[in-house]
């Protein structure tokens, strides 16, 4: 279902205001909703998950593109494109190096998203 | 783009067998993945994470739905459709109480899915 109005400034509401006469808390804005939602997004995807757990899992921090489409089981441009999502949200960083691209994780933007469901 | 092929078993790759001589991880299982990705798509909208935090910020731990379409500015069904997925998705919980439903967090299904970004 689409979303069918926008919010301006989302506010609280008080006890007298509300309809059940509890006062509820204000929502967070929705211009930072979306900028969080963006970035779950970009993680909230099977590929991207298991793409996300070579790089995290490997040794040296970094992972070779080389490998991943043979190891999660997708073609290379789809491999690709995945990377291209995660590079562009933040979340990885892709350096190429001679013949491959290495890829490596940003933490601290992924703190930034986990921390979304604080 | 679209998932052309899915994996049977995720493998790590050995220094011999990879294309660039450095070993790499075995991705997470793609059953796991997927797991994952549906739970991380139930918080991935700006709609759900503004109504998250409206429960989240409550004083009684519990905001009723009487408000909540006023306060982040969209229609009851619109509202009703995401407060839904959140339910189904298990990271709040449902109660009817007289004329309205409350709603509550479930913190340790939130913190699940914030464990999937550690």
């Amino acid at each position: 279902m689409a979303v069918t109005t926008l919010t301006t400034t989302p506010q609280a509401v008080t006890e007298a205001q509300s309809r059940c006469g509890v006062a509820a808390a204000a929502p967070i804005p929705r211009g930072e909703a979306e900028r969080r939602a963006t970035l779950l997004k970009a993680v909230a995807d099977p590929a991207r998950l298991q793409l996300l757990s070579i790089v995290k899992g490997s040794e040296l921090g970094e992972a070779c593109v080389c490998d991943m489409a043979d190891a999660v089981g997708l073609t290379q441009p789809t491999v690709s494109h995945h990377l291209k999502i995660l590079v562009e949200a933040g979340l990885v960083t892709r350096e190429k190096r001679g013949t491959w691209a290495w890829f490596a994780l940003v933490p601290e933007r992924i703190a930034e998203v986990a921390a979304f469901l604080d």
